[in-house]
């Protein structure tokens, strides 16, 4: 067994509306950054965890997000797997 | 003037509690992910944003960060800047 570090990122659909995202740019107008097209917020997630090898890690990880992690009727994701020594703390 | 696409990352610091982890935490342990061992919540947000160059761009969402996406007392961020054809909708 060896301990893994999934990095999922879960992002509101493009069809969906993302009130949080427009409460950001305007925020972000509002200082000045008048730059700003458009902004998405979605979440980020970091699951610490043991794994025989790569293949079942990926396995493990898309079950989590199917399962719990995102929403698929209005949330996208994608994750990729890194060894523990490249874990940020 | 070219669009880029900026991904932020925004993570709470390895000394700060994490409930929303550990309730995921405890969620993924109910459905049978017994093998989680620990469980970081964090935003991803991203940000479109017209920049003369890629070095503009960077300075204007680490400023962008300092001043609204991250709170640096709790919260550590991080980003990479892509051109809009690589942007994921």
């Amino acid at each position: 067994m060896k301990r893994v570090v999934a990095k999922v990122i879960v992002t509101p659909k493009p069809v969906v509306n993302d009130p949080q995202g427009l409460t950001v740019k305007q925020g972000l107008a509002t200082l000045g950054f008048r730059e700003v097209e458009d902004v998405r917020v979605g979440k980020y997630i970091e699951v610490s965890l043991e794994a025989e090898n790569m293949s079942e890690a990926r396995e493990r990880v898309e079950a989590m997000c199917r399962q719990l992690l995102a929403n698929h009727v209005i949330e996208d994701f994608r994750f990729e797997i890194d060894h523990e020594g490249q874990h940020r703390k």
